[in-house]
Order: structure tokens, then sequence, then C-alpha cells
């Protein structure tokens, strides 16, 4: 056990100034994120050499708090003494039987220095004598009814206020970008009144096009960089990462909805590429959290309600309503957004949350149809412009001989999609290293909306294609340099928002661009939407990838037609379909959500499910032989310890013990007020095992009867629940108690010292989880990670064949690569 | 602890002359059904009385072995032993605090009496040493990856096999439905050739009606009640409780396929008021479960393939995609498919699982598309014959003041669903009690077919109900007693298979009708389908719901239009789609899936996904108000061991130690051969815990080590894998030794007798699942309800926290009302 000890010291070595930045491992406490900021994770720690020390720091992350605290697992069975023995010892012979290389590497120091610690939630109920009592109360009065009622009405109501800020955001950017493009068009006719000379100038339609676009992006790129960083991007790897079970700090806030709500609207006018659907979802999740809990931390309102949801299992349900909602009204896809929820989501499928997100979609899809409907005039409820990307006109035919140019699409989608992940994943990482100033960022943002706007005039003025008027299908065509009866298709592309393109790429008739056109369009697009994605704005990448997709496929379809004329298959509009599939099935690999949506925005005929399949599947697999899909590459990249849905490769023909961390803190049932305290002040863990039967104070062997989460303890400091004065609380103190610091627990800081109860005694029985889940340590780690998973836990207790503590399990210990 | 030896006493006094028939709990061995047909359960214990001795019979089921084994539980806490002497007594004090009443009823001696002793799916994956060499194994060959490839390929097989099937059955039965309709057609106009005269013979053509329905229903119901009386009814109830984990014997053969698909062809030729999609999916699982086990006990071959997949836990994943796939075919609905199997069967939601039930679904839909197609002569895939219940052609729109009326609907199709389940339950428990034998059955069956082709008759020969040639919906419309250019609407309604009729009353245009007769006929087809559901003959009841709720949902839209001609919103088609809903949503409640087939058949716009929506759920409530839905209904009567999504109401606040059975019978880690056969002999329990650390023979006071299958014990005996000679043994002893003899272990009965082996040690540590679930006898039981479904146990170890067994928890527990 030597070198363990000494590896704990040199742990210990880097706090020795009484410092709140231990080393500690995940689950270290963060309620107040911007307290422990410096907090950093077990990548700090001295990293005495990459592949030998891996293994070691595993065992050496929990700190004991007293040095007097012997050596653990003294009394443990021979072999499990020996195993960890084991595990201290670099190129172990246990080891050695699956791989010569270590397993565990540490991430990189500069990496992880500039990570936030995030916490997971605890959607575990903890099931204490509290909560029995709770429930019990609630079979004697109908209560339990009237909570599930209430549920209802709470997705209900998600559904209708999302759809309705859907609507908003819509109708705004719609507004704005008539209006802008309206302009432009006159200012073009104005300056370019000579309809065959090309000797016109562009110069003035140019600057007032760059005016409308840097003064909007300035504008949004300022708020999400100096009012709430987290708005940046699409939000659906922070709210993936929310419903995966990680607590993402200030992503629920209504703060954060509105930065990202007029974000968006900003960013979308100003003409960047990107789409409005990231942001909706991300709004959603915002409105279920804000509505469930009935209280708002950004206008310091408690409305009272809904006080029985206030934990992080009720929230996290709801919030899963929220997103399924906020697809459906991004989309128009009530059964997508039900599947995108559960696709990033649940690990367990429950009946009842199923359908009550299923409801909740179908109620926000219905609400945006009638506010759409009104707001377009028509009095009843037949706005088919709820098909996103415009629905086909007549069913796509298609023959067997284009299964495998379907399939040659997807891979193509896919090597593209892999291309453009790994170029944008290089362009963040430039970013990150070389702009770090807030100012640098807005600028950064202005620079590549200059850069879209300079190329796409470069386009419309070197590029000359010119289409008879009459089957346009623009609303308002620009004759520039082209003749009368005639307006310029390049110009078409560019005047309008992104989303309106790809409709115009699925349904405008075939010869409606050039080939020319196409291709520059396609190049031109893809390299703005790498340089996009990653700008401190508020933009969804779904519609850019669609959209490069779409401009691809068409294209392909259009030289081959043009290499083969008697191929009359290649209806162009198909074509583009397919291609958008590819695309982003290569870039999002979201493949059961995605097809879905594609199904349903498009309202194809279920006989043509199974060519947009293909194509998703192709580009799937082929992009994943490469890298990871680009939601999932944000997540990497920011560290977030979501949890995959298969244990990764490198654990099978693991055991439990080969991941656990110990030795584990650990406090006795009853224990004394002041051990709490400074065990609080002096570790930064999450969950604490109870244990009985302790000899004096070697608590870590004694035997598990439950697990305390810190902010519990908190509460129990803070209020004084002691056994000595127990006769004044006890008649108060509910479940309730709890809840109501939810979810901003304070810190221990700000607990008073306890000079006169230091000697006081807390006895656990009545707040502890009685029940946390226990496994082997001889359990294989796909097993418990699939009890892991499927329960959404937080601790695992690792116990010996006595009950005794051998370790303790977090979401961490999965992730480690 | 007196009256719990009492009560064991009671229980050995049955199975005094070593018969097999010893009272066992759920979990009894019945691998060869059978054999101990005459098994039975709890239920048929002297129920000494219905309420004292409830409480008792839970706690005294597992038999000790040995006579001499001493009581149990002596060195546990004070507290567990209290709890469990609670047990023993009726009217304890802590079921006091939550009811005066007893939780648990036994069932009536009556009713168990006839039922076999359901076994639950070995689900969880053994993990045992043997497992785990199999793994390195294939961490060091590409094995992993060939899994997963053979697994898409196998899940490919089955999406075009059932899609194979489904169409045979579909093309059969619309070929033969148009021989018999068209000679009954021919028929009538020979024998009533006066077009206005009222006097015609109906006699003749009735008669041929009569033999066309008689022959194909007797020959049907035949065939079911002599060959696989496991095929009557529609197979959906059988497909759910297999995906929930119960085993249903013989419901995966081949020939249980063959006869399903002869008798469905048969029963709906023959008239009866039944549809083919509940047969098509319970084909698509049977197809599920054949190919991927790569052999078929019906033909007794092995194809020596896919060997890997030869456990319950795969077998069950690829049944979950044959039962998607096959509602893919009935419907042509692949996201209902999907969901269909997720909302029956799915615990845990494994995203590759799903994906892959997603793609066979798909591939599915694409077959059958392709066949149908040339089928039809069509040589793209654009067969729009697909949307089973007719596409309807023009988007369907509808007014804000509309959905109060689709809401009465909806509790009006409640109201008569809940009424049907009620009448069906009571007709069947009618012909069960009067009808015993089997030849009643057929005859019985035979009755029905006359008594619906004699309503048909004379409701075509009272009702005069002739309407325009021109706009006739129907492929041969009938003169029958109309004028020259007339035909007779009556008759096309009932000229056609039920399917053909559901299409007729969403698409017919308005005005097809006379109220009187819908009105007649939604009454005559509501009775018949009530007295058809439940005969032996294999038939849906999907169909003929929709049918009726069609029915009277466009009779009440034509009354309502009757009484209010202004009111021009009255679409009859969308009424009678709204009605087929409701009725649907009050028969089967099976909301989510309901919803999305209902909107995949009909391509509604997403727009009209609300009404439905409405509709739905109305129906459900109102029906949830007074009984089950018809497929629960099915089950319960069979008293399968279904689990719930919930744990039932009676749960709530009651913890492990309630509803736990014990003593348990355990085995030693290292037990002698002969105390492993005879209790094997003794006992009829499935799972045996393995413990360690044992007192003489004091097993049940041991430390829990791992569980131990009955199957794994069998095929330990057979193969003499004993401690003594492990050098004869070893090198070949695999997991595919125990994989060898699945599904049908043999029965304790044929491992012969050990004279000479009779002293040797079986060592369990190599063969036992070293990870049992195990939960503490104070967790509450929603808790671990959750765990128990969430991991699809089929064992819960219940252990104290000593890490002794303190009793064991399977599936029926959950159960008992």
């Amino acid at each position: 056990m030597d070198d363990k000890r000494t590896l704990i010291d040199v742990g210990d070595g880097t706090s020795d100034e009484d410092d709140p930045i231990i080393p500690s491992k995940g689950t270290g406490h963060s309620s107040k994120p911007k307290e422990d900021a410096g907090l950093v994770g077990l990548n700090e720690e001295p990293a005495t050499s990459s592949s030998g020390g891996a293994a070691q720091s595993i065992s050496g992350i929990y700190h004991l708090i007293d040095n007097d605290q012997p050596p653990l697992l003294e009394n443990n069975t021979p072999s499990i003494a020996s195993e960890i023995q084991t595990n201290g010892n670099a190129g172990s012979t246990n080891r050695d039987i699956n791989n010569s290389e270590p397993i565990f590497h540490l991430r990189s120091r500069t990496a992880a220095a500039s990570t936030p610690n995030y916490e997971s939630l605890d959607y575990e109920v903890c099931e204490n004598t509290l909560f029995q009592d709770e429930q019990r109360k609630r079979l004697a009065e109908p209560f339990s009814l009237r909570k599930d009622v209430i549920r209802w009405i709470i997705f209900i109501q998600i559904g209708i206020i999302t759809a309705l800020i859907a609507c908003s955001i819509d109708i705004i950017i719609e507004e704005l970008s008539e209006l802008k493009y309206e302009f432009l068009i006159k200012s073009v006719q104005k300056n370019v009144p000579l309809s065959d000379a090309s000797d016109g100038d562009l110069v003035i339609p140019y600057l007032y096009w760059l005016l409308f676009s840097i003064l909007p992006v300035a504008f949004g790129a300022a708020m999400v960089t100096y009012i709430e960083p987290i708005t940046a991007g699409s939000g659906i790897p922070q709210v993936k990462s929310y419903l995966n079970g990680v607590k993402i700090p200030r992503i629920v806030r209504i703060k954060t909805l509105a930065v990202k709500a007029i974000g968006v609207i900003t960013s979308v006018v100003g003409g960047l590429a990107g789409g409005k659907e990231g942001p909706m979802i991300h709004a959603g999740a915002v409105v279920a959290a804000g509505i469930s809990q009935g209280k708002s931390t950004t206008f310091v309102k408690d409305f009272r309600v809904f006080k029985a949801f206030r934990d992080d299992h009720e929230k996290r349900d709801f919030v899963l309503g929220g997103g399924a909602a906020g697809v459906s009204a991004a989309f128009g896809a009530p059964i997508g957004g039900m599947l995108f929820s559960l696709e990033e989501a649940a690990s367990f499928w429950n009946q009842n949350l199923i359908w009550r997100t299923l409801v909740a979609s179908i109620i926000s899809v219905f609400t945006l149809n009638i506010v759409l409907s009104a707001y377009h005039g028509l009095n009843d409820f037949t706005f088919t412009g709820l098909f996103n990307l415009g629905k086909f006109d007549q069913p796509l035919k298609f023959d067997y001989f284009e299964l495998p140019i379907f399939m040659l699409l997807g891979v193509t989608g896919g090597l593209l999609g892999a291309a453009w992940n790994s170029l944008n994943t290089r362009i963040n990482k430039f970013r990150k290293r070389f702009i770090p100033w807030k100012i640098g960022k807005v600028i950064e943002a202005v620079v590549v909306a200059i850069m879209g706007v300079t190329l796409a005039c470069l386009m419309i003025y070197f590029i000359n294609d010119c289409r008879p008027l009459g089957n346009d299908p623009t609303n308002h065509p620009v004759q520039l340099f082209c003749e009368d009866n005639e307006y310029n298709a390049v110009a078409a592309l560019w005047f309008q928002t992104p989303e309106a393109t790809v409709r115009s790429l699925f349904h405008d008739p075939p010869g409606s661009h050039k080939i020319l056109t196409l291709t520059l369009f396609t190049v031109v697009y893809y390299v703005l939407s790498c340089a996009t994605f990653g700008l401190n704005v508020s933009l969804g990448v779904f519609i850019p990838t669609a959209l490069v997709g779409a401009a691809w496929g068409r294209l392909l379809a259009m030289v081959t037609f043009y290499l083969f004329p008697q191929a009359e298959f290649l209806h162009p509009g198909k074509y583009a379909l397919i291609g958008a599939a590819a695309n982003l099935g290569g870039v999002l690999r979201m493949t059961i959500s995605l097809s879905v949506i594609l199904m349903e925005t498009t309202g194809v005929e279920s006989s043509f499910f199974f060519p947009l399949i293909i194509a998703l599947i192709s580009a799937k697999w082929v992009g994943d032989y490469f890298n990871e899909g680009i939601y999932d590459t944000q997540i990497q990249e920011n560290h977030v310890p979501l949890l995959t849905w298969e244990p990764l490769p490198q654990y099978k023909g693991l055991t439990a013990q080969k991941i656990l961390s110990s030795p584990v803190v650990c406090i006795k049932l009853r224990d004394s007020a002041h051990y709490i305290y400074s065990m609080l002040k002096k570790c930064e863990h999450n969950g604490f095992p109870v244990v009985d039967d302790v000899q004096g104070d070697r608590r870590s062997e004694g035997r598990v009867c439950g697990i305390i989460l810190r902010s519990q303890l908190i509460v129990i400091l803070l209020k004084s629940l002691y056994v000595e004065n127990k006769r004044f609380w006890l008649p108060d103190t509910s479940i309730q108690t709890f809840r109501d610091l939810y979810p901003r627990y304070p810190s221990i800081k700000s607990v008073r010292k306890l000079d006169e109860k230091i000697n006081y005694t807390v006895d656990l029985s009545m707040f502890m989880n009685p029940s946390p889940v226990r496994v082997n340590p001889h359990d294989s780690v796909p097993r418990i990670f699939q009890i892991f998973r499927a329960l959404g836990l937080r601790h695992l207790l690792v116990i010996n064949s006595e009950n005794r503590i051998a370790g303790i399990i977090t979401r961490r210990d999965f992730i480690y690569k």
C-alpha cells in the first residue's frame, strides 16, 4: 500500500495551504460555480508520467480527511486487497492480460485547467424517511392524483409557450429578413438600372448589405459574449448534456432564454450561415424548467407553485418534454420531437413520460399552426408552411437502380460531414487559443459576416446565371445584370434566409440553376458554415448542414443529367433531399430522430423512408469511421462528462475494481457536527456513504447503510438539525425543508462556525438515502455501466462481501479515456 | 416463527407422495410444459382464509428442502426477524398504518387450477467466468464487430421475411375474397334478375354465402383448436407478454406461424369480423425468433448458425424487432411499428436496439411496397395502397369549435370501448365455462359465422338503400333490388372484407349511405365483433374496432348534418376517422403507438394530429375509468404475470420485506451433487442464491456470493461437471456448453441417478452469476420495482446488512392483487 499513501501525500501537498483547490474527482461540489472556478479535477494532479501514473491516480483520488485515518481495507478479503495493490502498481499482471498499454490516460493539463468542473444531476430519488412520510401523507389524501394532473397541465403549458416563443422568433426573423432583402433588392435595382449592361455599380448595395449584416451580428455577438456566453452555438449540446444528467450552469435560466432569442434573431437576420432550430430546442428546455419550478432566478421571483416538482428528477423530466416541444415547434415534427428527446436523453423508457412528451409535442405543433395560420391570414389550420422544408407536391418516385446511388450519396455525405467536423473542430481550437478576448470574439463574428456578404457579392457579380421569369421560385426576383423578363438565379439563392434557400433547392423546378453557380455556392457555404459554427453567436447547425447537402445533392443530379441526358430519373429536388439527409447524417449522426424529422418536415411517403434511411446510415457509418458527430465533438471539447450509450471499448473486460475510486470519505450514521463540518470544508465530494458498525474513527471500514449528499448535509448544518435539539425542529422538518433551497444550495462557506454546537451530533438515519445501489468489486464494467445508466445514478457504491465499502464509482469513472 | 413452520408443513403435506405437484411460486420450472401441466402455483395452496392467510402465504412459499434445516434467520438483526414474524401474522401493526384491509388476496382456486404456470425469461445476462472467458476471446479476435454485423443482417432479414409473409397473407386474402364476393354477386344477379321487383329469391345466394363462410371458418377453427390452440386470437397479448419477459410456451415456433397464417386467411375470407393485422405482428415475432436462433423445433433442424444469439436476452431483442416489422408490414407504418414495440416491451432504451428496430421496420415496409407494387403491376414504388386505411385526398380541415366535438366523440369511444371490453370478457368467461370441448369451439365459430351472414342478408333484404352509380366507391356494385344505374349501398358495405369497409367509410363521398343503414350496421357489427373476439380462430381486433368506430363516427356526422343542414364542416370521412380513433382508444388503450399508426396509415397532415390525440386521450381516460384495455384484460384472464409500467397502487408505501418470499433455498458455493440433485427433484424454483461462509448445513444463513439458475444446474449434472473429474471436462467446457441446450433444457427427471457420483462435489464459482442485483429489506417497493423493470430481472435478492439472504423477489411478487 506504500505507493498509494505516497500518491495521496502528493495530492495533499498541493492543498497544504488550506486552499479550496483540492484535487477532486468530478463529483466535486460546485453548486456556486463561480466560487470554485479554480477547482480542478483529477487532471490537475501532477502528472508524474502519462502512462505509468494513470492507473495510480484512479485509486488515489478520494482523500483521507484526517491523516490519522489508518490505511484502508485492512480487513478485506485478500483477493480485493491484492487487486487494489495491483492497481497501484503500473504495468500490473492483471492489465497485461488485456493490453500492454495502460488503459487510462490523463487529459492534458492545459485542457483541464480551463474546464469547468461539471456536476451530475441527482436523478435518483432519495427515498429517505422524510420522503416516505410525504408518500404516506399523499396516500391518505388524494394528492397523488392531483400531482399527476398538475404534471399534465405543466406539460401542456410547456407545449403552448414553447410554440409561442418559436412563433415569435420565426415571425420576427421572417419580417426583418423580408425588410432587409426587399431594401437590398430595391437598392440593387436603383443602382444597376441597365438590364443588359454589366458595368452597373454594385458598391452601394454591397455597402448597405454589409451594414445590415454587421449591425445585427455585432449586436447579437456582443449580447452573447458579454451577457450570457452559454448561449453561444445551437444549445443542443448543452441540452443534450443536461438531459444526460450533467448539470450545466445557467443553462435553463430565463436570462439565457432572452439572450438566446435575441441572439438567434440578430444572427439569422444578419445573414450568418446558421438556423434558428437549435436555439428553439434550447428555448423549449428553458421554458420547461422555468414553468415546472414555478420560480425564476433571473427575476428573483418565487411563485410558490409546483413546489413538489423541485428536484432534479422532476425537472429533468420536464426539460425532456420541453426539448421535444422545441423540436416539434422548430420543425413541425411532433413524433420527431419526441424521438429526439428519447434519443438524446431517456435511459429508462417510462411510458407515462413519453406519452406526456408526445402530447406536449403535438400541442406545440398545433399552437404553432394556429398562430402561423392566423399570421398568414388563413382561417382554418391548414398552414402547410409548417412543413419547414416544404412538402413535396407529388410523391417522390425511385427505381431499384437508384438505391446504390443513394448509398453513394450517403458515403459522400459521410466523408464531407466528417471533414466538416474535423475542420470545424480545428477552427474552434484555433479560436480558443488565439482569440481569448471578449471584444475579439465580437469582431470575429463581424468578420465572418463581412466575409459572407463579400463572397456572395462576388458570386453575384461574376457569375452570369439568368433565368426566364414566370416559373421563378423566389418572392422577389432580382433582375440584376439580366434581360427583362429574366431574373438573376445567383442573387435569388443569396437574397433570402438559409432556410428559404433549402426550400428552393428542394422544390425549384429542374433547370433553375447553373452547374457553376451551385458548385461555387456549395463550396462557399461549406466553408462559411464551418467558420460560423463556433462563433460567439446563437445559431443552429441544422439548416446550414441541410443547405450544403441539398446544394451538392442537387448539383450531383445536375452534373449527371448533363452527362447522361437520357437519365430522366434525376429529379433534382429528390437528390437535393437525399443529399441533405446524407450531409446531416454525416455531420450530426443523430440517426433515429433525424430520419423521422426529415420524413415529417418534407411529408414524403412512407415508401421514400427507405432511400432516406439508406443515405443516413451510409453517411453515419462512414462518418463514424473518422470522428464523432458535431454535437458530441463539442461536448468533448468542453470536457462534459457525458455518458455514452454503451461503455467505451476500453472498459470491456474490466471489473469495477479497476475503475473505482478509493479510499472513500465516509460518515458515521451518528456523527459529530464538527466532523461533518470540517469534512465538507476539506473535500469537495458530493456523495458520502453512511456507515455503521465503526471501530473508533475507522469510518471507511464500517458497514454501508446508506448514502448522503453534500447538499443534504449543508441543509442539516444550516438548519441545525442535531440530535440534541431534536424536539425543536422535528415537528417542522419535512422533505420540503430540503426542497426549499433547491436548486442552489449554499456553499459550506456560508455555513457559520459552530462554536457552541461543535459537539452536537447528527443522526443521519432520517436524512440519508437508505437504498443506494451497490455492486461487487468483481462485477464487470459493462454490467455496472448498464445499471448506472438505466437507473440514472450519480454514485454507485462498490462493497465487498461483508457489505463494507470498497470504493465509489461516479460518472467520470466511465469517461476517462 | 411457529406459524410459519406450520404453514410450510401444510405445504409439504400436499406433496407427500413424492409428487411433482409441489406448491411452487411462478418461478417454478416448466421448460417442458406438458410434463408439468399439472403444476400449480401458490394459488393452489389450501386457501385457509382469503383475508387472513394472504400475508402468510407470501412468506411461506419457498420450501425448506430438508426438514433438519433449522429455522431461518436466527442471527439476523432483530428488526428483520421481527418483521418476518410480522409477515406471518395477519393484521400486523405495520400494515395497519396504511390500511386496515389486507393487501394481498389469493386468486380464486378455480381460476388458478386451469392456468399454466408461466415462467420468466432470463433477460439478465449471466456474467459468469465462462462468459468472461468468451468476452476475452472476443476482445482478442475481431469477433465483437462480426457479432454486431451479423445482428444487423438478422434484423434486415427479419424485415424482409416478415414483409413477405405479410404480403402472402394479404394477397391470398384479397384474391380469395375477390373470388368469393364476385361469385356471390353473380349469384345475386342471377337469382334476383328483376331490377325493380323486391320478390327476388335471395335464398340461393344466401346458401352460397353460408357455404363460403362455414367452410373456411370451420377449417380455420379446427386447425387452431386441434393443432395449435395458442394461435387463437390476435397474438398481440401473447407477443406483448413475451416481450414483457414472460415465457409463453410455443409462442414463437414455426408451426405456430403456419397455423396462424392459415387461420387468419380462412377466418378473414370466411367473413368473420376480424382483421389480419394482429396475426401479422405475431408472425413477425415468430420470424424473428426463428431466424435469430438458426434452428427450428418444429422441423427438428439446427442450421448451426447464429449460435451466439441463443439466449433469452438476444432472442427477446430480435423478437422486439420482429414485432415492429410485423406492425410496419400490417399497417405500412414504420415509425408506428417501432413505437409499438417500445410501448409494449422495452424497459431499457437501448439506442442501438431501437435503431435496428427502426431499420427492420423500414425495410419491412419497403419490401411490402416492392412486392405489392409488382403485384398490382406498378413499376415504381408508389403503391399507395400501403396506406392500409386509405390516404385522404385533401388535407383534413377543422375549426376551433370542433375540438369539443372531437372530445365528445372521444368520450363516446371510451364508453363504447369499455362496454365492448366488459361484454367481450363476459362472453369469453361464459365460453370458457360452458364450451370446454374442442368440437364445441369449432361449432361455435361456425355459429358466429352463420350469424354474421344471416344478419347481413337480413339487412340487405329489408333495407332499401339504393344509390346512383357513377361515383360508386365499390369495385363490384350490386344492383340487387335497385333500379338500373343504381347500386345497393347495404350490399356494398357487406360484400367486402372489413378492412375495405373501413376504407369505404373513411373515403366514400358524403351521402353514400342512409342513416338507418349505418345505424343497423354499427349495432350489428358491434355485437358481431364482440362475439368473434375470443373464438378459437386467428383474428385481430384492430380492424373490427376501427370499423365500428368509423361507422358510428360517420353516423354521428350524418345525423348531425341531417338535423343542422347548415353545418357544412361535418365531413363524414373526417368524423369516421375520429370515430375510429376514439373507438380504438376506448378498446385498445395503446395510445402512443396507436396514434402514430393512425397518423401514418391515413397520411393526415401533422396539423390533424391534434384532433386525433384529443379523441384518443379522452377515449383512453374514460375507458380507463371502467376497465383495462382488451389486450390487458386478455392477459389478466390468462393469469400471465405481466409487469405493469408503474407498481400497482396497493404496493405504494410498502417495503421489500412485505413482498419478499422466504425462506429461500440456497446452495453452497461448493456443494454436493447429491444435495443439488435432490433439491432440484424436490422443488420447482428456477433461481437459487449461492452462498458462502456456511455453518454446516445452515445454507440459508450464508453470505450471498451469486445466483445460479435451475437450467444451469441441470446442465452441470447432465455433463457431470464435478470437481473430482475436473481435468476431463475443463478444456472443453465453455459458455457454449450451456447454450447448446437452449431453449429447451431437459427436466431434472431426465437426469439419471448419480449412484457412483453421489459424493462428488460441484464448484459453482465458475458457473454462477456472481453479480446478482441485491436490495435491502427496507427498500421501498416502487424503488425495487423500478430496478426490477429497468434491468429486466428475474430474481432480485433481498439481503440484510451482513450480506446474508433475507428473501427473494420475483415477478409474481409484484403482481398479486
